[in-house]
């Protein structure tokens, strides 16, 4: 018999059901309710599936998911004009998936003129300005130079703008959160390709421009660049896909999305940044007072419970574990803390190492559903301090009408049938 | 300018031109012969690509490589058998990727009767045998449950095995190495659906057995199972593909490939192993006199270089980045040394972090290429201390019979005209 016993009452950290973060790890938890579906095992046989009984399919060159799996899809909005269809986003479905690696093809996109068609022996990335020597590389030159991988998030600037409006939007997860992405990036230090360059005493800043039609232009401060900024030739071990900047892109870790240029192209080196329409009449965080805070460059600390979240019903009372992520532009994360109850009780959550600087942490927490009705939350805080704010308080400082950097706590309220909305608690 | 100077000459740290890890991580290496390409810069204007003049591709639900990678795939020899299109192997093309998490889609696949399509709504995993009380799981059930992510590689115990052919095989680095593959799993502990079950005091093994058509099946020493064994299902965020064994599979962290067992439909404990086909006339490792190892579980400490690598020429002289991907059953790499002579003298690799246990390592070190003839090797050290033999050492130690665990140094030889070819050195 196992030394571990189930039937002891659980241990409880928080209010509504949060078991304590050590009788989780430890395994102590009170899980027994699931064996209601286990116990079958004494009436139904284990049957022999017809695809068992023949030869199963071949091998392939490039393997896809089943294609049971064909609802786990990004979601974007039909385009407003039908001659624009490029413009907008596509958002992970966060719901369905678990771990902190966000499988290539379901990797958030955020396009300002669409996906273009690069092709790679034609594409040159060009590093000019204020340097001692322009140069211009091909795919094949910078290839020769040496790499570093790094696994790094990538939030849009405007993810979780919808939590901005008056009443709660159910429109699920992906819609909501689903502007973040992490994946295995490896490319060039771009610190390396500057000083082949050779940089300018008078330069501060980087003028990454993208070969999209919307020629999509970012200003870099050069301290940035200089210090962990990679000219990304490889994401998840393959090239870097199209929606995500084949054949190359900068990946700026922590800092908005969007400044992580895709289908990079060009590289200036300038005094001053270049004040393009990417970073003023979009990504300024618009403030209550009707000024506006430009160049608010890391993404800061901030979580989301991806499971139990809306469209899963929870179909009885019993176990289940909270699981969700967190990150933060400014470093890594210290601690994550959930409740049950809306926020009047919290209890530290298990983190998953490994613990990056600039990449998610997966969370996971016990919590044993009364049957009852509850809000689940989770607040995050990273290395630096910074401890992510409820609604209120975000909304205290900032207003809620900016679009860009909504990083407060996010609260899915259970109800008795088991099923979650979006609420402000 | 920049402080950093590239003029300098190189601080070399071992023969025929491989740098100090010193000078590779602090940047000053000599990469200036890279600039031939770059110069072109003030004659070739930055053309204003077609793909810049017109909208670009919406959204997709699911996205895909560029077209023009087309050619980055799985290797599979034709079936032996067109009945049998699914007894074999699929192998991953090492020298297209970098980092160190493997694309779902390119992950290397092993199967013995191909790969089942099953529902999974009508999948099943039954827990029997040695239990206070069988257990029958949905995959509704499993997703109840606690679960954990690991990044972690797995290796088919064949990986390798053209190596003992008496000359070296021209078949390129998928056909040699490429049964490697790492990804991000997450799932239940094994160790919690076990003690659910309640383990009788004499059981021992854990026999796994898949829902393929060979039923594919192999004995787990219990105590391995109830230490870090997964029931996955998920790899790399998403649901696990069918050819890695959706909708669940083993993760046995550092084990034999197959002892990870895909599809899995049934786990019985047992005092003793079931010595089925698959680990009694498969995957046992036949020494050189004539007696053979059986349930030799970890897959020994490893490393390949996969760029350069055959099909990739190096064009000039000049810098070069030596890289690879080194791995211990064991435990995690400690170290990795490369040689471009051969093995007469060697060099420390950087590693790049995260260093995980039981994860593969990408290890990176710069090279000067004088135009020369040079053989190109990796030696991996884990933190048991245990060294990568060579392929003399191994051949002494198990003659070269066995087509299983070989891990000896393999060895690129360059030619003058900067051509790769697989060499016994």
């Amino acid at each position: 018999m196992s030394a571990r016993q189930h039937s002891e009452p659980n241990d409880f950290a928080a209010g509504n059901g949060i078991v304590s973060r050590r009788a989780f790890l430890e395994g102590a938890v009170a899980v027994g309710a699931l064996a209601t579906s286990a116990t079958e095992a004494r009436t139904e046989p284990l049957i022999v599936q017809p695809w068992m009984k023949v030869p199963g399919a071949g091998f392939t060159g490039y393997g896809q998911p089943s294609r049971f799996e064909d609802k786990v899809v990004r979601v974007s909005p039909p385009p407003a004009n039908p001659a624009t269809q490029g413009v907008g986003a596509a958002r992970t479905p966060l719901h369905l998936l678990d771990g902190i690696i966000t499988p290539s093809g379901l990797h958030f996109e955020r396009s300002h003129s669409g996906i273009p068609a690069i092709d790679p022996e034609q594409h040159r990335l060009l590093i000019h300005g204020l340097v001692r020597q322009p140069l211009l590389f091909t795919l094949e030159a910078l290839h020769r130079y040496p790499m570093q991988s790094r696994i790094a998030f990538i939030e849009c600037a405007g993810n979780g703008q919808l939590l901005n409006a008056p009443q709660p939007q159910q429109v699920g997860i992906a819609p909501l959160h689903g502007m973040i992405g992490c994946s295995e990036w490896t490319g060039v230090k771009l610190s390396t390709l500057l000083d082949e360059a050779g940089i300018d005493p008078s330069a501060r800043w980087v003028i990454a421009e993208g070969a999209d039609a919307a020629s999509m232009s970012r200003s870099i401060p050069l301290a940035k660049a200089m210090d962990d900024t990679l000219v990304c030739l490889y994401q998840n071990g393959e090239r870097v896909r199209p929606s995500n900047g084949y054949p190359v892109r900068l990946l700026v870790p922590g800092f908005e999305g969007n400044m992580n240029v895709k289908w990079l192209r060009r590289l200036k080196l300038a005094a001053d940044p270049v004040m393009s329409k990417d970073e003023t009449s979009k990504y300024t965080v618009l403030l209550k007072d009707e000024k506006a805070w430009q160049f608010v460059f890391p993404m800061e600390v901030k979580s989301v419970i991806t499971r139990p979240a809306p469209t899963i019903t929870l179909r009885q009372p019993g176990f289940y574990e909270i699981s969700g992520l967190a990150w933060s532009g400014n470093g890594s994360i210290r601690q994550v803390d959930v409740s049950a109850d809306g926020g009047q009780s919290w209890a530290a959550a298990a983190l998953q190492a490994p613990i990056l600087a600039k990449a998610p942490v997966r969370f996971r927490a016990a919590w044993q559903w009364n049957g009852g009705p509850a809000v689940l939350q989770s607040r995050a805080t990273d290395d630096t301090g910074m401890v992510q704010p409820t609604r209120a308080q975000f909304a205290a400082e900032r207003g809620l009408r900016g679009v860009y950097h909504y990083n407060a706590i996010a609260s899915w309220r259970v109800d008795e049938k088991g099923e979650l909305s979006n609420v402000y608690a």
